[in-house]
């Protein structure tokens, strides 16, 4: 498909999670970090799951990003048959907000960990992956410096919107007005 | 060990959830159900673990009973590679009093379900394991039917006490006294 | 009605139950198993709930699933009056997303089990029943692995679309594109 | 036992709950409220609990005070069966302090409603029942009121030696002292 | 308004509880017992809040109902100041699924009973509030036995009507079909 | 802007905020106090906020409201650089209904308060920050209490039309009407 | 008692919230705040609680501090009936860790609002009035200056120790040591 | 102190949580990683640990573990003025089990990820810095790897004995036993 060899293996339990997960590819596609996207569902794939960690280092991933929702395995599965750090988003699903899958993924016991960010935080999940291998490449590392200022700018950017918006507001009929 | 196949496999996923479990064990040595107990974890043993829901119904189980604790992620998996009924016993850790455990035993995705008890539930996990096998065991079901009656026994006595012991703490100074 | 008779009994408190219940139906239908449906309701029709419990056993139920929601007791009173494996579903109602449905059918106490699925996870009870029923029976066990066999089958495709999907995404602006 | 007929019974699942469920008898004590006391299990004497319902009204109860922990069915399962109005106490277990119990006992579906007091609350039930008997009991009600009054005058005393207790701590350090 | 004494009170914190508490007021329409509505704020109107609960038995009344969300103050309030049973109903606010409105409401300190019902639960506030009444009035207790007995025949017919339309569907295609 | 220095700084970590935070400038607006509103990022804008806070009270300000959502960390922040009261808006996002955001601002350690209000509760804090300017403002306290006053007649008049509408739909078919 | 006219009011429902309340105290004596410490009970003296918040004003304090703890009532029913800011302190009870007590606090409807500290955060309840005091009060301010320079001291000499410690515990078996 | 530069931080806003964090340092002394330990505290010292979070990459670390608990602001701030990875361990405090601690920490905006573990899972923090070191360094990669086999031999030679008493306890007296 690509040339490059991804860097990062993004899975999910279920096809249904990409609406969820498409933010974490999107984030690495901003930094320009190869990645392969699949479906490993540790409910109805546990022989591929287990073999899909074993090998990931070996073809080269550096991290894997996985989401799941409920009772949600994957993560800490894929943890349990790898030495690369996994990092795991708990997909929220119909009833319990995602509390579910959050406690499911964070509570792992010692000697297995997964990172794991908010319900829903595909997008952090990705550039969790950057970050960590940033921390090993100075480019990426700047990069992700760049990125921060640009967060900064934005939101700079929105207060000065926020302040005027507020400040027209008051024309005319303000407290402090004219 | 013992000339009789085992037909529930009670494992989990580490000796340190034994002093919960055991209650499992117990239940199913009233009932003489045979049984083998087992550690076999799904983070620390992913392979052995997955090998083990794969043999567990060709050895002669038919029913397993996993407990676990925090990101519980033994029943589940083995769920997913056995064909057999899977009871799942929330195992309570230091903090958050076992509902980690709960939902991530109980909220499993369609397809691979797990017969969760109560946090704590090991004797439950057990009883519910000898429902299972009386479900095609008619002597079995009269003895369970029997406990069912030993039970109601225990609970009358155990009121015929409480009235009594309530009436004594009546006499001389009770408002229906004398 | 047909002349089969039921191996499961497939009751609820309400027919307003019966949307998120007929999974439970669905899945017993996709495995062939016999089953009856019906409403009864712990707290509308307690004497008959009693009665349904008490003569399932003899009428040749194998197992009961029972759907119910809020302060669910159904699951639990059913289980307290059969020696049958009882299944319990909790069913959410509009507030607390079927947290107190859940709590309370999988908290009983030492002595009564209910193997308790997800919040809304009749379709596995389902499951659950044709893997308690399987348990005796090699040609219904045989079909659950052949079931799970497709379950991944359906999983692997499902990766299969997600990686064109991807790949596809890619073409033209992808980061390891041309 | 008594000459004089009891007005409110007083059940709880097991005798273990009596440390927690006196207190609603001392309270029925205090009013000189005829009560009986009895164990009275939903799942251990399903039929006994039905009749004891069934036959509450006609045996000249006016109230039904209930305690029952985890999964507790006894109040709502009580309520099906009796006209008469029932109150819960939510009994704390082991794990969860008492929310699963709580849950269970008051999220009862429309039609049959339980008076559900606070976790451990058993002589705010006792007091309840008191005032329902009160309704239509003018003396008791004055008695209520009195019962009131003392509430208020004990925690006046307590204010007073709260701030006689302050004031002297702060003799020789305080910030305002002389 | 009418000739007839209110027996029952039923208030709440705002007009907005209306569409909830209404329900209440249906019920007791039902049971023809005479009640009056009303807002009575704890927060917006804490002295009238004071003497509307002070005035509330010497005008007649049997039973209060009052309806909060939130900080839910407005029961236990009502309940410090009057002798009647006081019924608490929590409102559901925008937020929280109403966990906030029950906790304020149940959790009451010793000596200071509130009957609670569940999240939104007016209409079983409603019949609680005909119980209580019921207690001292064997025409209204038989009519509740009535109203149970009604509600027995309506799930009944339910369970008549799910087993017509189960056995339909299965025509031509069911499992156990000709 | 106005020739009125800015009394309290209302400010929020994005301006997708404004909509929940807006309810705080307008009771701002009622009383007449001078503020100003900006987006003051814990984590987009991390120098700019310590420097916000560090200003704050020189410039003037007597009072900050914060407003963030699921991990809050701005309400703290700002107090932990700034001997002002900070007032913390818990905003509620897509998952948890806002729990993330109250605990992420109420529980701060010793050493370091935020004066904590409601989920989505921007109103009041607008409304608390007025009663801290009013304990050293005759005047301003005064109006605070016209405008309890108004609530306190706003709820009487609905008290007004409830009975009413009650009232109404009696006519005719109510239990005591005619 | 002290010539000094209190500025704050600190009150609780029972004396048995003292050792928790009284780190409030100890914090306004460290600023030299004088105040005053009494029981006042919404639920036991309901008309002492609306006299203690009508006055509260005219006697001269600017704040109050409000302690309760389950259905906490206490400081939303005082911030109805003063224009006063009310500080409200979550006590945690026997079960559910404070979190009734929590949002019994802080989920006031709007219009009355209560500034929340943390379970059990009377210390940092105590702060607050003085940051509150100090808005108006340079010098008192300046003094809160002063006392988060503290804590920033004594948390960088507690680094200083920590890192003592960890190099100590190296010397010989460090990982990194010579 | 050492001559190898720390390539972890692991910082924690008390000395009082270095209990908890010591087992993070445990850990990356058994994979002989050199690191530093300190306090920094986000809110008694919120300029230094600015400070600390932007110096951090320069000065030669890779990754970052903070530690904090109850409004746990420390991994999110230090996240937002670093590109480092840093991961976040949620301490448990006297109340709430952590529960507060945890969504403090894993619940942050998109565009600012905290690598989150489990409540007081100080020892998989350690891990999980070292999975990230070993993305870039084959050694330390093969050395994780070994770890989890020890894991695994761990938890098997627990198999052992776990059989060994259980088939110890049946001789005699076992359900199965000759």
């Amino acid at each position: 498909m690509t040339p490059e060899t991804p860097l990062v293996g993004l899975v999910m339990g279920s096809d249904s999670d990409w609406p969820v997960m498409e933010e974490a590819a999107k984030a690495l596609d901003e930094f320009e970090v190869p990645y392969e996207a699949d479906v490993v569902s540790a409910h109805r794939m546990p022989r591929e799951m287990v073999t899909y960690g074993e090998e990931a280092a070996s073809r080269g991933l550096r991290a894997i990003i996985a989401g799941a929702g409920g009772a949600a395995h994957l993560p800490g599965m894929l943890a349990s048959v790898t030495p690369l750090p996994v990092i795991g988003v708990p997909v929220p699903l119909k009833y319990l907000d995602g509390m579910d899958s959050l406690l499911s993924i964070v509570q792992m016991p010692a000697g297995v960990p997964v990172a794991t960010v908010s319900v829903g935080g595909a997008r952090n999940a990705g550039l969790l992956a950057v970050r960590i291998l940033a921390a090993h490449d100075p480019e990426l590392q700047e990069r992700m410096g760049r990125f921060q200022d640009e967060l900064n700018e934005e939101a700079t950017e929105k207060g000065r919107r926020l302040r005027g918006k507020v400040a027209a507001s008051r024309t005319g009929f303000g407290f402090g007005g004219s």
